[in-house]
């Protein structure tokens, strides 16, 4: 039967569309490397696709000699262990599959045979530090097991786009998600539940900062090995602190308790980088900018008695704001554009991204208005903090909770050729 | 007899010099706020007052009103529960005294009714957040003791110091102390105690790095307060961590083993910013200037396979590196010098303070020479670890472990006037 379709020149693609995740409380260190097991459960909020997500097709053909893969436009190694696993997964799960309009039929057995081109795309800069990685595997591992046909369920397929990259598996839902670290030695039971879906909460409106940074980073990948090598405190952490906050966000996102959420949230993204910190030699994330934003919107929180605005930072400097509603978050970024107004050679329709729309109710159309901005209330006291940080950030992205993977079944998305297979 | 005396015009004076101090064990939390009474032991080495130091004159006379204080040449409230708490555990501890010189006699009870006059004197700029407090609260019980003729061991006015400061305590010694926290609730048992003096380990050579910083610190006050009330880490370091870390870093005190030396401060150093990090509200301390310092040790230790310099912050940006001898501590200095030079319209005489003898093993004389300086060998291979800081560090010091406590018997070392008891 090989040999039957071998022959033949058809090519079959999927194409899907994941989103990014933020974690609120974080994943920091593995009890399994190969498997990718974490030392305890983490909680994310999956972020609007429209404005951050990957979208990847996947082909296959009897012409492919050999898997390939194109990120960004760009060919990239398969052989990685990652890369690898995640094929295997997936191919081994594959069922017949047939496509009575093209006349194609692939029984179980000929994906052992049969070669994939895949080609993945951010829709955001993927030097910017957004968990490309994260997004990259869920939706590599969710299009393949459309293409080949995987009968597993999605907590099934998120204990596979785990062994890609952890935070993957957060991925493969929508609104928030719990990744539970599981018992087994075999990783079967470490995988991701949703934990309420993206209209659950849908007040949230979301602020990314993009923070300028000229410093090479630590991987996660290698950061979080030597944490749970040599930090003193991550154990504790893993094993005293955070299953008690795993409990009481999942209380917070049921009740939609902003106060809550945002208390465990920032306390838990301030702990990870405190692990960092305690790891030899220590991991630095967050630059003054970052320490800058968290000031200020500590200080904003305080002087209304009640959480505004959570933040929360992973590996880098980036910022993630989560403003309990709109109004509340075109109020944050006139804090932070006050705070840090753009370079004056700076395109204003390119410092803010995603959903620009917000900007009607902050009242800014330009670098002019921007200028315009009076400094925030709560700072009326002390004029050193008035002093503004033009050009530390690169730019702002407004999104919001979203949805999970979806297809996308119109092929003018698909971003191989579906004759040839290759990049379009 | 009181009243015999106050007819007198006499003014009696003892002038003391006392070092700082830096923790390479941090104090950071309390469990008596009142008695300033730890929740942990502490390590640290007494800098060479020579170098870093308060100067203080303490003065009686029948003539004065009240007790009064000058530091740095402005009379300040002594008005303060800890400079009362201070002035009161001296003063009930006060004997006889007799100067036949001056045919001056003050009975035990007569320091009930007598008043003093304290000027204070810091040899290095107050706002550059090296300690201040330690050397001046140990100088203020030190100069009081030696006044009213305390028969107390170093010991327990070290316990008198500090509930004036709790670093105080230490600086009432010389080369490497250690704060016994103490079981007592009375705090008498919570006494720093001298681990050797500062003959035992003269190699080593400290260079301190003051941080420019625009932002205003957290008060280490009320920074430890907020990390024991709301770090959920706090108490783990406390309990688990720092008491096998005293064991060790005695241990090699002792044994002038440097690597672990080394090993144990910079752990240290970062564990309490990790704390500091794990606070709500965050506290940052260190800015990205200290977090490049702390980048370039790291990897110059990393590249000769054994620890050469430690570092080790307290509250604020600065850098307290200690490097293992003098040829390290000029090889530190090139390459700080190189990622730091002075602002082009700096006075180089004034960009190194403290022992300025070691600018000829770093071969640098002048701004030119510090221009001149090669990359360190160590970064080879990456050209943005090149990049140059100009202005993030006001200056240097260069600095050695000193002596403890000492009277200056030379009347030319008062602060304060032999006639009139006021600021000269």
């Amino acid at each position: 039967m090989a040999d039957e379709i071998a022959a033949q020149k058809w090519v079959l693609m999927v194409t899907a569309q994941t989103p990014t995740n933020i974690a609120v409380i974080k994943y920091w260190g593995k009890r399994d490397e190969t498997l990718i097991l974490p030392i305890n459960d983490s909680i994310s909020v999956t972020l609007d696709p429209a404005h951050l997500c990957t979208t990847t097709t996947v082909s296959v053909s009897p012409s492919f000699e050999k898997d390939r893969m194109w990120l960004n436009g760009k060919e990239i190694s398969l052989s990685g262990a990652r890369y690898q696993t995640c094929l295997r997964e997936i191919r081994s799960r594959a069922t017949d599959v047939e496509d009575e309009k093209k006349g194609i039929k692939i029984g179980k057995k000929d994906w052992e045979k049969l070669h994939v081109h895949i080609a993945s795309h951010n829709n955001f800069p993927t030097a910017a530090g957004l968990a490309s990685s994260a997004a990259g595997f869920a939706c590599l591992v969710f299009s393949l097991a459309k293409l080949m046909n995987v009968k597993e369920d999605q907590g099934k397929l998120s204990a596979i786009a785990r062994q890609g990259s952890g935070s993957a598996c957060r991925s493969l839902f929508g609104g928030f998600v719990k990744w539970k670290m599981g018992k087994e030695e075999d990783g079967s039971d470490s995988i991701a539940v949703q934990l309420a879906d993206e209209k659950h909460w849908d007040e949230l409106v979301i602020v990314i900062a993009v923070v300028s940074s000229r410093q090479k980073e630590t991987s996660s990948t290698s950061g979080m090995l030597e944490s749970v090598e040599t930090s003193m405190l991550i154990k504790h952490r893993a094993k005293e602190v955070v299953p008690k906050r795993i409990i009481q966000m999942e209380e917070a996102i049921k009740d939609r308790d902003f106060p809550s959420f945002a208390r465990l949230a920032c306390a838990d993204s301030n702990q990870f980088h405190a692990v960092c910190l305690d790891t030899c030699p220590p991991i630095f994330y967050m630059n003054d900018t970052s320490h800058r934003i968290i000031s200020y919107v500590e200080k904003w929180n305080r002087s209304e008695g009640t959480p505004q605005v959570a933040y929360t930072f992973d590996a880098g400097p980036n910022a993630v704001l989560i403003a309990r509603n709109r109004k509340v978050a075109a109020q944050l970024l006139q804090r932070l554009l006050f705070y840090f107004p753009p370079q004056s050679d700076c395109d204003f329709n390119s410092y803010l991204l995603g959903d620009r729309s917000i900007l009607q109710d902050v009242g800014v159309q330009d670098l002019k208005d921007v200028e315009a901005l009076p400094p925030p209330p709560e700072i009326k006291d002390n004029t050193t903090t008035t002093q503004k940080y033009k050009g530390d950030v690169s730019y702002f992205i407004c999104t919001r909770p979203g949805r999970g993977p979806v297809l996308l079944p119109d092929e003018s998305h698909a971003l191989l050729c579906p004759e040839t297979g290759l990049p379009k």
